[in-house]
């Protein structure tokens, strides 16, 4: 029974909470929040206690795990300090904005990364898991397809200190880029303004990739989209393609006069199409943390996540491609 | 090259006379209509003769094979003398409604009906012409479900002298039936009236079947459908099943805020839809009947289709199951 | 909170046990089996107490509501037990096989019935709630096309005592015919055998039946489909049509060189494809027990249903339409 | 009655001699061929002379208009010659290889440029030309996202002449950009070796365009694929998207034991799924010049392609975005 500490009372600590909850192998011990209402409010619906103080957490003796779901500048802080505390660790993506303080994170944990997780949660969607544990189907992957939209533009002030799309929004599709085809040896990025989200952040990206392996991957962003969480992707070679579409409510269609075959909108928002991720997700960190293995993505996953990120804002910034050093000699996620 | 005269100069005279100049084995000399103006025009499109007089067809000396698109009640009449004349002949269903006439009309053929093919044109649509083709993937058929509906009703006139609506539209599914499936040995029907015929035919329908093969088929009927002309059809096996989908004139889909995926409505009519079906029915019978060897679906055909047609009335007017005789010892078709 | 009771630690048992537990209003408080072993293992799952003593459930003072899930010959005697022991009570249909025990059964429970429900939880799946509610868009409905096959056919013991396909499987399709055109006024079956279960039942059946409104309704069954538990249901009016396919683990679509857009077999049992629809049942009755308001489907509904199988394996056995007396004046249900 | 010649009897030309016969307002009067012998067989077809001297076609009192669909490099001299000689003209793309040698040809034909258009025939496939006119139903355009791929690479000494995939395949997507978003501001591409066609060329490449209105467009671009011809295409904006799917031969779908709803492939080449596209490309050509109009797209129109074809050839080879200068003051197409 691997036991838990959430950091952050917040709407994706609750996820994490109901994951944990309904997981035969793991327990909720505490919950810490600088708002100590919210942290109980949390704490009390899965029987787990509350703390305002976040070193409550790292000196507990009934926690095995920390949950890192804090606001993004304090994840370093957070993971850095219940690492040494001996505590294994999942935390939310990104690690940081600042990839020089990802690499000095990197290098204070040290060999202890092998206790730390970083939560990309779309590489737990069953149809992207899917498509990836399938992908030999289709023969080595040539090209790759992402469309990636969110129903709705995120606030002005999140926009403000999220470091723009392509760090909290395309960082998502960038990773998944890594999944199925490994390393990136070059990156060029478009951005687009629709009027969205104040400048000059840009709320429409086309971003190209080609790997190390020679495959392209294309990334179609958009921060709105009528249609619900628009989330496709298609992986293609000289054998096929696997593609994956998008999760209505239900199977419904409607046949009319003027149309037919109508279905609802998508799904509305990430934690509606992911919770069953999310869940995957705690699932293989529960059972890695469990059997003494290391779990995946890792924190070198998620500083590469950032990296190309950083190159494809430079690149819509300038408009040329930006091709990256070879990579560093750090491991690779091993899914 | 098969010279074809054409009795009937209406819509379905039309369709064929483009089947027959489309076709490179083919060509078109004689239209005859007692409308000479129609058979003029027709016969103009083409570059063929016209006439308001039938028997020329029978003597004419250009004319391998005859077409006939007359009326119902002219059917066996023209049927017969083409075929004493010598021709081969193409006779549009029903044969006749009255199946004694249609007895004679068989005995009066005789061996000659080796020349002759009944137009259910269904038989050659290209998937459910594929579905035939395909079914042993399935495993021996159990289960056929045939969804068939008009986008509206004929009109009251040919309503009145039609026979009802399982000899004029549930007849073409009664063959699909038995084109599927195999001999029918018992048949239940239940009407329905919505209103959209004047009594007492009824506009809706659900028939079941059941084959010699153990197999059981179900249609359903209904004179109208807002969304266009609906036939669908699927058959199941222990296997699997193979369905037949409806038909939309483009690919497109519309994703909007509150529905997704919506194509057009399904084609409109019968000639849009089977336009393909039409021409492949002329190249087979073209085919046979330049190879000297006999079409299908034959005159037996259309009996067994117009006794499963009666059978079904009488259960829709009593609610009794009607089992039918065992089969008459006619040729079966082979197609 | 409404305390609950579970009869019966079997299958159903642990589905609606975990129903319970997700549910903010309930909370399990016993399960009763005879074997208690099984039972033990099902309450400690939930924080319950168990015994092998059924009528513990009745004199319980910590007990509101009752689920009967034993044995259907059971279901009478714990109902109108505990109905009687003023619990409200969640019965799993059919109430019994007999429908001169459910007559009594109703007689006996008299008002309280207020407090029963019949758990057919196909009423609460998603999709075919969602065309009950939206039928309205189709006009008044004149068809109804339902397919229903099991993956495989459940155990020859089980066969033995269940009532044959109509009551033990097609009952499920019987109340959704009444759920979306009420009530039945005639019944035709037609039973095939393809040799899956032993004689005398069937494996395969078509069951076509005649509203009072005149809407006809079609059931296909079957006890075996190779690509998983096949449920599709269609409602068709003059305006349109409302149609509910199959659902898939994941929208995973694959594309090769011989075959385009496959998607995986649908869900494999119930309960994978109802676990929503179990949990909306659940909480439907725990509103209308907490409200003090009747919950629906009645124990009239479950009557009905049980009628309607009665009449189709009647009509399967002597080929004729079953007329059914009018209706009782039992109430109806409002879901 | 348009009457036309056909320059070139290939592939191509028995294409438009086939739609050039079923058009009741065209007909068929020469082919000029220096392969006098194909020439032959295909005037013979549909009653036309044949020519091995393309000068007789600028000479043929009984010609109105002239269907170019010799080897590119000859499209320059045969479009300006016909045009010279008072001909109508439709001339297959591209125009040229070289945009110089466009740009002295459209200064050539001056004015008669309003007699001559190219055959961009994509835009005349219905479901395309669809989505265009329904383009409105999305609000402004935002994104374009085409997927283009051919089911097999062109011969070797094809691809030696052709100009590369840019100019000669993605040719038709960068027409596709212009008639959905009108003028673009900038290219970049990036191009892939996967070894299906000879160096220097490339057989994959993603195509990203930024159009005045800030509308950005991705083309994905591939020489294989084993499904088929893959021609799919979305359009994205603030009220939801339109999307093209691709084209199978039939609807039928199976449903077995590991999969369910598989289609048969795409259908596999240009001239089956653009058969009606053709058709109405020279509907549109007859009916315009008929009528005294300037068709359209215009040799503006096929400049504007070639120019994007070089811009994308370029930033292939460099990494570099390339921004076009403002566009010529040229007629832009009306369709």
């Amino acid at each position: 029974m691997l036991r838990f500490a959430l950091i952050g009372a917040g709407r994706i600590g609750a996820v994490h909470g109901a994951s944990i909850a309904a997981h035969p192998g793991a327990s909720l011990a505490l919950v810490a929040d600088p708002d100590l209402e919210a942290a109980g409010r949390l704490a009390s619906r899965f029987g787990a206690h509350a703390t305002a103080d976040v070193t409550d957490v790292y000196t507990a003796g009934d926690v095995d795990a920390v949950i890192v779901g804090s606001p993004t500048p304090l994840h370093v802080e957070h993971l850095t300090a219940a690492v040494a505390a001996g505590k294994a660790v999942l935390v939310e993506k990104p690690v940081d904005l600042d990839i020089a303080r990802v690499d000095a994170c990197i290098a204070a944990v040290g060999q202890d990364a092998r206790r730390v997780m970083v939560g990309f949660n779309r590489r737990f969607d069953p149809a992207f898991a899917e498509v990836r544990a399938r992908s030999g189907e289709v023969g080595p992957v040539e090209q790759v397809t992402i469309i990636s939209r969110d129903p709705a533009p995120p606030p002005a002030q999140y926009v403000a200190s999220s470091g723009g799309l392509f760090r909290d929004m395309a960082i998502h599709d960038l990773d998944m880029a890594r999944f199925l085809v490994g390393e990136i040896a070059s990156v060029h990025a478009v951005g687009q303004r629709v009027g969205t989200v104040p400048e000059p952040d840009v709320d429409g990206a086309v971003t190209t990739l080609v790997a190390e392996s020679g495959a392209v991957v294309t990334i179609v962003n958009s921060r709105h989209c009528a249609t619900g969480y628009d989330q496709r992707l298609e992986v293609f070679g000289a054998l096929g393609s696997l593609e994956v579409g998008n999760v209505r409510a239900t199977t419904v269609r409607h046949h009319g006069a003027t149309t037919s075959a109508a279905t609802g909108p998508y799904l509305d928002f990430f934690l509606e199409r992911c919770a069953t991720a999310y869940a995957r997700e705690l699932d293989h960190f529960v059972t890695a943390i469990t059997a003494g293995e290391a779990p995946s993505p890792t924190l070198a996953d998620g500083r590469a996540a950032l990296e190309l990120a950083d190159a494809a804002t430079l690149s819509a910034a300038t408009g040329e491609t930006v091709r990256l050093r070879s990579s560093a000699p750090m491991e690779k996620e091993t899914v």
